[in-house]
């Protein structure tokens, strides 16, 4: 038998909606790895902005770092 | 060699960063998906909003469809 189209726009939505599983379930991993720090004593949001620090380019980390520090001087956080 | 703090909160880090590299991926695949989707003559903005009346709970989304036929006559959208 033929695939018609709509068999065709039906497949491709539900590779689409097995593919949202699989990326939700790595999301559920994620979490809890993040969980599993905390119960070693790590800090989970410390943690999350050590990954996104180690994802940029450490020029574009220092120069962000040194804007953060003028801002934060520029508003009395000390 | 016992494995110190500092390896383990390492260890932990790595682990979402390959986690994180999965996800992206699946999220690529998504895309590829869609843009098959497009080329078959699909609206990808259609898709997307198909994929999500799908995971919506029948009644939920009929009662969304009624409420946003209520604000669009409220609002002369017809």
């Amino acid at each position: 038998m033929a695939e018609t189209a709509d068999d065709r726009l039906r497949l491709l939505i539900e590779r689409i909606e097995r593919l949202e599983e699989e990326k939700k379930g790595i999301g559920d991993d994620i979490k809890d790895v993040y969980s599993e720090g905390k119960s070693a004593g790590y800090d989970a949001k410390i943690m999350r902005q050590i990954v996104r620090l180690r994802k940029m380019k450490p020029d574009d980390r220092r120069e962000m770092e040194a804007i953060l520090e003028v801002y934060k001087t520029a508003l009395g956080i000390d």
